[in-house]
């Protein structure tokens, strides 16, 4: 099943959507965080009639089984620039299990002012070519179903399922969506939160790392190819850890950047 | 005037409070955006009957000019450990100034599982003693009035005000309130966001740098004593830049992480 296809959003009026969270999309039966933020972004972005998060934060606040599901968006301020949108995803109980605040805009648009203004102090991440990477497939289990439905390749030195953690806090690694199907800009928010967390690299003692906020920066839409990733946490601190990740596309170009809030309960 | 009671919140019943943007944190005549998001946070704290703000991101859709205004919050779900709340900071005229989204918990809580996992990758930024540094006082221009509200002293290499641009997207400084004015979590968001953008150090051709959104994650509650601050910008493209903030509290434990994402029209 294609990402688009799997975010689909059924408008049901009045503001709703039917956002079904499909199966095989999952870490141990439930959703992965960037899935279900894609399916909220889908429903958000027809409510803003701007095919782009420019910028969207998301608390996740109930894990999302496969099953019924739907999204509630409200219209905040729509503007020359920007749509922003609020929006609850809840399960077939109305129990939330995401809550979103985005602002949509169209990045086809190169009127911005000051969109000439360029100044990048950062490289994307030197990765082998994707065949010299370890793929991770999904399982039943562990690496998690959710693997099967992208074609992610870790770089080998940060390549945990296979060569054990590395010790540091550091993923890096490529990322494209099966059978070629174009990376839109929803797309870029399952990038985002694909990939094996950074702590299983640093050998943190914990079982796992759920997520209670993601912020994700959109800044352009990704050429065809192949995304290079990196993703670095800098402070584990106080029952909490931030996540930091960087996309580039295929032409080198910066499209995303994201941070997560984790906790880390122990193993 | 103290921030608490700069950014106090009177209760008007049905989920909202009276939070009147007060004279003198402005800039240019509207209001600071870390000022504007603590008085959102302030009502927001009320509603989820949590003291501290762990993330919370602000949408940003109308300057704030002084006057009357009123937060209307949402409390989506309370927790155990978290109350998250969605709340809209609106002018006298029902406008939105503010969307915002965040978390709250109880910081002082140290029951938290895994917070004796420390790791952190990153140190303080090195700055000479407050006196030594350059104390930014505020005017009826520029400098801002809101510079007359807190004690800011920058880096000297990066005090543009009085030596010029440096060159590269880097403020350093001190932060601290008026008056021994304790700093709680809530003024952390103020700091988050006080400092001179990082594109005026960088000689970017902008007239002014609009904050799109901000995001804080506010990590402890800081001991008493000045705050160390850094703020430094990546990537400047497509219209967009983003600022990342890093604050530690005079015990040289981190206190708050911020990201915002600002237009740069050209000046």
């Amino acid at each position: 099943m294609r990402f688009d296809e799997a975010t689909a959003a059924a408008p049901l009026g009045h503001g709703r959507w039917s956002t079904p969270v499909h199966d095989g999309w999952d870490i141990g039966g439930n959703a992965n965080g960037g899935y279900l933020l894609g399916l909220a972004a889908r429903a958000m972005s027809a409510a803003a009639e701007r095919p782009d998060p420019v910028t969207i934060s998301a608390h996740y606040l109930r894990p999302g089984a496969p099953g019924p599901a739907s999204v509630t968006a409200s219209v905040i301020k729509t503007g020359r620039r920007f749509a922003t949108v609020s929006a609850t995803l809840a399960d077939s109980e109305e129990r939330p299990i995401l809550q979103v605040l985005g602002a949509f805009s169209d990045l086809g648009d190169a009127s911005l002012d000051g969109a000439d203004i360029e100044r990048v102090d950062a490289t994307p991440p030197d990765l082998p070519p994707p065949d010299d990477c370890v793929r991770i497939e999904g399982t039943d289990t562990f690496p998690p179903p959710v693997m099967s439905r992208i074609d992610l390749r870790l770089h080998p030195d940060d390549a945990l399922f296979t060569t054990g953690p590395s010790g540091h806090p550091l993923v890096r690694g490529w990322f494209r969506l099966l059978n070629d199907e174009p990376i839109d800009t929803i797309a870029l928010l399952l990038a985002a939160d694909a990939f094996p967390p950074t702590a299983f690299n640093a050998k943190l003692p914990v079982a796992w790392v759920p997520t209670v906020e993601l912020t994700a920066h959109i800044r352009a839409r990704p050429v065809p190819g192949w995304l290079r990733c990196e993703f670095t946490t800098r402070f584990v601190t106080g029952g909490f850890l931030e996540e930091d990740g960087v996309v580039w596309d295929d032409s080198g170009r910066l499209v995303a950047q994201s941070r997560q809030l984790a906790l880390l309960p122990r193993g």
